[in-house]
């Protein structure tokens, strides 16, 4: 996983000017699914998802910093029962759910306390980047396990992250990586020492030392910002490859409140500035290129060791980044290179091997990655827990039976936007429902819903709910929306092979199956019930249309 | 709360032949709620809804045996945190997440495991009542305080609870208590040792010896089935006491699938008997004047005890009891006499001096009672978990906002009536949306709607969802359900003074609140992002309607 790297910065996704031979080089190999979304655009919610494998209104880990809460299944939980173990290589953006641990008299420093506290993995090494200052401020709050790293390598200070691997360098002085305007300097770090080949040599010996069967979450920091790369990665690319925003004067005409709310944040403020633009996308596409000679240096290592033929290779993201598209910076709603993320499989199995080199594009929603790694892992599908789907069919060539829309959502409740707007907390949720055509938005609040038509639009440029033309489009996706919200997302303690034999029980008995938890039912009570006359209607069924 | 007892059989809601003196003194000391909803039909998750404060699809314990999952939060926990003990004298139906206990690593036989094993509550005494065939089959699965009590006052055999307190006596010999026939025989035992009084005596034993603040949650098996009741109860009321079946054959000519399948089923079938009526119904009255009585008992010991003047006092149930009408037996289904709950809350403060003797037809959940209770106990509402609302203002004589719309909900993927109907068990569920008049019942899998007018039809005898006429209505309820489906149920590991600090903090600085869990950002980062050119943006606000 590389976080917030946009589905179309890679040259199999089409890009016009940045090559990534090594992302192309697992697509050969692979599928490459062009339809692929995040359950969240925003780091944490969208992780937890991709860790549980379920809706952010399931899991309720809202929001970057809201703790996900103790007890729930986690991928690793699934895995472990399969027999495979599921191991953190780098970033998770998890936060404990430290009273929920105290409640239940978890130590986190035991096993089972350390899983949850770290979303279900065994860490063999964790870290989430974005040290700020320190020791007051961030840094050291947890441990960095890079900045040790960095330390062990000369650099010196309280934070060398900030001031080596994020710091510019320019005619020997530092600049703040954080500046954007620093964004073309090369970073004040050995390119070896940096972020990306720090983690990649960590991912090569925990392979290197790793008993089949394991699954790695290998989590890369970047290209999320700072965006500074060093050298030669910030020079490979400049102001000649940056593309013109895709945005529009319509989009700022009468947006909707909420998107005008985003676009007058100070992120979308600087990114609506193309001299912002002009430095910071070459910093985004050197970082890019770096993270692709490194995935390079992996499936090398990963082919020269013979594992290449038993690996399973996922390459994602956690969201996108808009870059200024639609006026705006970062992520956070829902246009396609926040919410879209690039998403490539290579299944080493001979069953795949008819797909390999293909794209596919169905819907898919991030939370299908964890069934697809139950599945492959040779267990039992959870799927009174698990809310995606495997994909493992279309790995295959199938073509299943599927979704017909996806679900995004995004919680504003900390943000400055919602004071902006006025909304509660608990109504500054939006709700993503797309269908491969029509997207629709609705935002809690009282507001209008935003609606675009990707096959008239793909840049979404114009939002139709703004009009009174396409109420049929609008109603059609409420219900879809309103169908998911009556979703069974908390029946986790019943999987559904114990209902069919509770429902087995009850039904062999013919009556009571309410009684002592669906155990066998004495012939006593069978009579009773039958009553003394033993009437005997006859259950009338078939359904009728909605 | 006693199981099963029928809103309307009391004499202070308008019974014409039950005489319910000690309910009706609780009613004059205190408010009596006409409208108070169960959050589902049936024993388990109904209770799961008292005991958690939340909806069932929240909490997902969904029926009879299906656990709720380790780590949800409970009133238990809510109380403690407000320095309040939280105890249970008697039945649940709590059943214990193992396999989650289990992952957890929680000892069953720790305070931490046991409560949670318990919902929540510290077991003063624990019994469920239902205790079949011993020791092979259901007794002894549990241990039984009652039976162990039975045994102790010289009740013999294996299992006296279905022997002596549960079985009838006619002309010397037993007579099976499951069998309707029997129910107007007289119980087997001594009246003093029946089920109710029991429970009174252990209550009283607990209260003697308890150290105020406290909150115990007294929870009678009775007037839940067997239908049998001790001398003199037994024959207290006869077949003239029996009102006449509220049913209609218009009920039958073409009912909606669902509901088809239930009158169906051989409960139904009992029911639809009259000479099962005739029997039953009164021995049903028959123990609830017994539950009268003790509860007559209770309250002249708190009386003595000075206690009546500092004890909040809550009468109610976990559902009701067809008893026949709607042609249907026991309970599942939405109709008055199945989903209504009788609740009588006597506040001895002050404050609620005004209201003494009244009664309230606000839309009351039973989800309402558990934040009522965190703030008699003086604690902070956690909102963020608790769905429901205090009715410490309805008590207070306040007519705050309120509600428009009771939910309830019930899952019978396990029920025989799924096969009949040949839905998958993720759609064997159905949804009530009431809001005082129309009453909308929702099935998934594909079904039509219910609907029912009470203001024109306060029998629910017409089904008005059959024909084209009310279609306004019924979008205006499945609009309600899809907020409700929507709603913010699982954000509970931030509160919302959690949100206000970290939304502060992120204004204050006014960017960049993703970063850090929305700790301190420093300046730098702020100057970063105004980018070099300091563009600033103002947000555009305003709402606009829906």
């Amino acid at each position: 996983m590389y976080d917030q790297l946009r589905f179309d910065y890679l040259s199999c996704a089409g890009h016009p000017h940045l090559e990534t031979p090594n992302f192309d080089r697992v697509a050969a190999r692979g599928v490459r699914f062009t339809n692929a979304y995040v359950q969240s655009p925003v780091c944490g919610a969208s992780r937890m998802s991709f860790y549980t494998g379920r809706y952010v209104s399931s899991h309720g880990a809202q929001w970057n910093g809201f703790p996900l809460r103790v007890g729930e299944h986690t991928l690793g939980d699934h895995l472990r029962k399969a027999g495979m173990d599921c191991w953190l290589i780098g970033k998770t953006h998890m936060k404990v759910d430290a009273e929920g641990m105290a409640r239940l008299g978890l130590a986190p420093d035991s096993v089972i306390g350390a899983r949850q506290a770290e979303c279900g993995f065994d860490v063999w090494i964790r870290d989430d980047g974005l040290w700020g200052e320190g020791p007051d401020g961030f840094y050291d709050e947890k441990r960095s396990p890079y900045n040790e790293y960095l330390k062990s390598r000369g650099y010196e200070g309280q934070n060398p992250w900030a001031d080596f691997a994020n710091a510019g360098i320019d005619a020997g002085e530092k600049a703040s990586g954080w500046m954007f305007d620093n964004a073309d300097k090369p970073a004040n770090i050995r390119e070896e020492d940096s972020e990306t080949p720090w983690l990649t040599s960590r991912t090569i010996e925990f392979i290197d030392q790793a008993k089949a069967p394991w699954c790695a979450h290998v989590s890369y920091i970047k290209p999320h910002w700072p965006y500074i790369v060093p050298a030669p990665y910030h020079e490979m690319y400049g102001p000649n490859h940056v593309p013109a925003a895709m945005r529009s004067e319509k989009e700022r005409e009468d947006p909707h409140p909420v998107y005008g709310a985003f676009m007058g944040n100070k992120i979308a403020a600087a990114f609506q500035n193309d001299e912002v633009r002009r430095k910071v996308i070459p910093a985004y596409m050197g970082l890019i290129k770096q993270c692709d000679d490194q995935l390079g240096r992996l499936l090398d290592y990963l082919e020269e060791t013979g594992r290449l033929d038993d690996t399973m290779i996922v390459l994602t993201s956690d969201h996108g980044d808009y870059l200024g598209d639609h006026w705006l910076g970062e992520k956070d709603l829902f246009h396609e290179p926040s919410v879209k993320i690039p998403m490539i499989i290579c299944d080493p199995r001979p069953e795949a091997d008819a797909t390999r080199g293909t794209v596919c594009d169905a819907l898919v929603e991030s939370i299908d990655l964890a069934p697809t790694f139950v599945e492959a892992a040779g267990g039992t599908i959870p799927d009174h827990i698990l809310e995606g789907r495997s994909l493992s069919p279309w790995l295959r060539g199938e073509t299943p039976d599927w979704r017909e829309i996806v679900i995004s959502e995004y919680d504003y409740s900390v943000t400055p936007m919602r004071a902006s707007l006025g909304v509660s907390s608990r109504d500054a949720r939006l709700f993503m429902v797309f269908d491969g055509r029509y997207k629709l938005i609705h935002a809690e609040g009282g507001f209008r819903p935003m609606l675009f038509d990707l096959a008239t639009d793909p840049d979404e440029f114009d939002d139709l709910a703004r009009w009174d033309t396409h109420g049929a489009e609008i109603e059609r996706l409420y219900q879809h929306l309103a169908r998911w919200g009556r979703r069974m997302a908390q029946r986790v303690t019943r999987s559904e092979a114990d209902i069919e034999a509770m429902r087995g029980r009850s039904a062999r008995r013919g009556i009571l199956p309410f009684l002592k938890d669906g155990s066998e039912v004495p012939e006593e009570l069978t009579q009773a019930y039958r009553g003394p006359v033993g009437q005997d209607h006859t259950a009338s069924s078939g359904k009728e249309g909605a």
